[in-house]
């Protein structure tokens, strides 16, 4: 397979697991090495993240008391299904949706109820009347809805899902996770009026480029907040997480600058893949590109695996279609996944059909 | 109160939290800002923890694959709890016991069935056969010690109580958070021929002075170790926790030096305790030591705060004493409690019987 390019895999092009392509700049991490030195770290963390949560609090203008911090964003999945699920319970999700609510699901108990997205030829959507109805229908104890949408990179006006959880009878978890690639999000349009249904989670995984430190936190009503608080294990973020991210939240303008440029090269890869003969990629506001393509799936899984690009091949049961999720990397590694897509479609595929 | 000591609260003494007092050394303090320099904070930090685990196993002889790292030893019961803990069921502790197992009973809604401690005069101690009757009156889904006990600072063979989880029916999570502090370790006793259902929980928190770092693991069978990593939130252990508390296993020998530190600094705690009138200081193979004093509670409790001391006052429900547990901390500081145990003997205290 793909004979033609003949060269020696050096690296690896990790573009499976959404993370931010790009690395710290220099100054944060001269400032990370000096708070190090200044920790204590035979000492448990603090419980309530103070500091952490009194600098959320400041820039996002919410109430201090109503933030939850978790050991990345899930753990606080897992707290909202400790807190809300039994087993036997019945959780309602999009299908497809990130694999991390269904294996929750599965260890809880739940029964997983899934809405289908609408799949067009050429974007995916989620019917507001149908999801009222499935809510309705399925009288879940818990909707997980993530927004912008993952892996199809959706994006629903955050306007009409809070309308959503008004109607709800229980709690309607936001997960905002992308939401800095997004042109807006749920703070943008409620906030002093958010049902106290409505759990916003956020994390520092993606825009912030912090996906090794484990930084997560939910936005909620009071009532919501107490019920973590109250589940949560006590020293459930470490010291250095706590510090370090407390600190990165300063750099706010360096994050923004990475998500237009990260928002900038995926607007420019869905064109290129847009160009190539039978892929297609699919309109995206996240930091990810959800593509179809009608070749084989194994030629493409080798095809990628033989030139060190990991992109996160989905086994969707929609159409007969091979489906992937690609992670918004770097010019270069973009360029690289581009032209092997290329290749892949220039080569016959026939020995790749593995039984 | 404590009219004849005139002083200014410069600090506070934190001996309510078991945690070890001596910072780190310079030496990993500098390879720390250097780790930090290295590590990829935009990348998740791997799942499988491969490289800690590995030098755990090294260190321990014991199989990797059947290592599972938590964020803290706490994470690790609350995974323990979810995989064998449904709503309803029984869940075997001794009375008293550390007071996350009686949190994760209440949060799993768990039945948590006590068998109470025998407190003599001048030893807390567990009697084997009242154990094993205990199991077989409550028939639990799960058993809950910890050995050194917390808080008495008790310590029982392992040996023996390996021969109890060969005759339970449910897994038996032997808790060695404090385990360095002791003679001998289960690992010591018994290796190879450990039984299937014993869970053995260790910490970095304690002896290794990494409390506010969170890592914690289980030395377990095949079977429970499958059971865990299943349940596992993918991405638990953040990359510099992982990173540190690797490198922090080579220095061992500083770790152990500490140990004896602490150990020869409780002894001698113990034994000027039980010099005070009014005051007994129970034995302990641990860095914590359980005290009992005929004094008013509340009267201890103010003359504590007032000082800067900080215990963890205990709500036992045995005899009528107030309990305390005093964290072993470091010389100046225990000479400063033992003062303060002094002259709350030398004052009056009936203005301090508050109601």
């Amino acid at each position: 397979m793909l004979r033609d390019l003949t060269f020696t895999l050096d690296r690896e092009f990790r573009l499976d697991k959404n993370e931010n392509p790009f690395e710290l700049p220099p100054s944060p991490r001269e400032e990370m090495r000096k708070l190090i030195s200044g920790v204590d770290l035979n000492r448990y963390p603090d419980p309530y993240a103070t500091k952490l949560r009194g600098k959320l609090s400041a820039k996002l203008n919410f109430p201090q008391d109503r933030i939850v911090i978790g050991n990345g964003g899930d753990e606080i999945l897992s707290m909202l299904f400790m807190a809300y699920v039994k087993p036997g319970d019945r959780v309602l999700t999009t299908y497809p949706c990130f694999s991390e609510y269904s294996r929750l699901c599965k260890i809880f108990g739940a029964e997983q109820h899934f809405l289908p997205l609408n799949f067009n030829d050429n974007e995916v959507s989620l019917d507001i009347e149908q999801l009222l109805d499935a809510i309705a229908r399925v009288s879940p104890k818990l909707i997980l809805l993530d927004n912008p949408h993952n892996p199809t990179g959706m994006f629903i006006d955050p306007a009409k899902l809070i309308e959503v959880a008004k109607l709800s009878f229980c709690p309607f978890v936001l997960d905002e996770a992308y939401v800095e690639f997004a042109p807006k999000s749920s703070l943008d349009v409620a906030n002093d009026e958010m049902p106290s249904n409505l759990c916003i989670l956020r994390t520092l995984s993606k825009a912030w480029g912090l996906a090794g430190l484990r930084v997560g936190y939910a936005l909620c009503s009071q009532e919501i907040a107490n019920e973590l608080l109250e589940i949560k294990s006590p020293f459930n973020v470490n010291v250095i997480s706590q510090e370090i991210a407390g600190m990165m939240l300063e750099y706010d303008e360096w994050m923004k600058s990475r998500v237009y440029s990260i928002r900038f090269l995926r607007d420019k890869f869905i064109d290129e893949v847009n160009e190539i003969e039978s892929f297609y990629a699919y309109p995206s506001q996240s930091n990810f590109v959800l593509i179809r393509t009608d070749l084989n799936k194994d030629y493409v899984r080798a095809s990628l695996k033989e030139r060190g690009i990991r992109v996160n091949m989905l086994e969707l049961d929609i159409k007969s279609f091979t489906w992937m999720r690609v992670s918004i990397g770097k010019e270069d590694e973009l360029n690289y996944v581009i032209q092997t897509f290329r290749s892949m479609v220039r080569q016959p595929n026939a020995e790749f059909v593995i039984a």
